[in-house]
């Protein structure tokens, strides 16, 4: 079965929809997904941001917030902005890589969910530990297993991996054979390709 | 009959594709289009850009060359990467904004191609005279008519208009309603509103 990389940062605001998307268009293909969360705070400060660039260059902030309710209104999901704007996502990222399989997808669409849909505050530890309870795992357990000194080394990795392979935004799909697609409108490119690279 | 706009810049590596893409798909959706070319210099200005970000974040250069490169070979048209990125693009937008109706379509059409699919360089007098004349018009009129004072005028207040609406890279694609639909890749999407919005 062919496969491909989902990378996503719970900050990202095209995270969201293609969080919503991605599982059945992966499905159609016959595509395997691995879901991979990850920063894009390294990755902007290597840019020289500190900030979202949605921020930092306010024309183009504002073109994406009325270009992401326009997707999310086409999809017919729900669609809030989140106050402050990005969200602190260090310790979802880490919830979301001590969670395996299934339930880091579960947990994941929830985050995004509530984030983007509802205008929740991800960064609150009482938030999370709802959306953990709501998808099965122990909240107490796993908010300790997210912040051993294990998963947080895991999720450095993985942000470095990030860089290494030449992501530059979120949301990412990455085919098994080194092609990286960029933005929530090219899932279906990035999955077609995964598919023909088999 | 509906109509659209669409918004482009010749030294802009992602119009080329979108530019020998978007009659068609304007075409099958009935959708009539209004080809602006206008300049990006401006834009980029106000954020305080000297260059292309792709220039200035080699990271995003890599991959807009890449998927450039996996954009054009889908299309099925050649590839060539202009050196220097971005070319000089001011007397090319000159001479479209003097062409009107079909005459500019073609000549736009051609620029890009010789730019982006033989690697030309469109800032030169020379070629864009051989590209003027293989559409028809008179280079020397045409050339002298683009570089009339009230042409150059025109052209500025084209991309106070583009800055105005909220335009914040090419290509784009501009409903009557007002709607911004940046990228090649959102085509689709924006010329689907123009039709729906009729």
């Amino acid at each position: 079965m062919p496969g491909a990389e989902f990378w996503y940062e719970f900050a990202s605001s095209y995270s969201y929809p293609a969080a919503l998307r991605v599982a059945a268009l992966a499905d159609e293909r016959g595509v395997s997904l691995v879901w991979r969360p990850f920063l894009l705070g390294p990755i902007f400060a290597a840019q020289g941001w500190r900030d979202s660039p949605f921020n930092i260059y306010p024309a183009k902030g504002r073109y994406m917030w009325r270009d992401l309710e326009r997707t999310c209104e086409a999809m017919g999901i729900p669609f809030r902005r989140p106050e402050p704007f990005p969200q602190p996502s260090l310790l979802a990222a880490r919830v979301a890589l001590a969670l395996e399989g299934d339930q880091r997808v579960r947990f994941s669409r929830r985050v995004f969910a509530a984030e983007f849909g509802e205008g929740m505050a991800i960064g609150d530890r009482g938030t999370l530990a709802a959306l953990i309870a709501a998808c099965g795992p122990d909240p107490a357990a796993t908010l300790e297993r997210a912040e051993s000194d294990a998963n947080k080394a895991l999720l450095k990795a993985e942000c470095a991996r990030a860089a290494a392979i030449g992501i530059i935004g979120a949301p990412c799909l990455v085919t098994a054979d080194g092609e990286v697609f960029w933005g929530n409108d090219r899932l279906e490119q990035g999955l077609d390709w995964a598919a023909r690279a088999g």
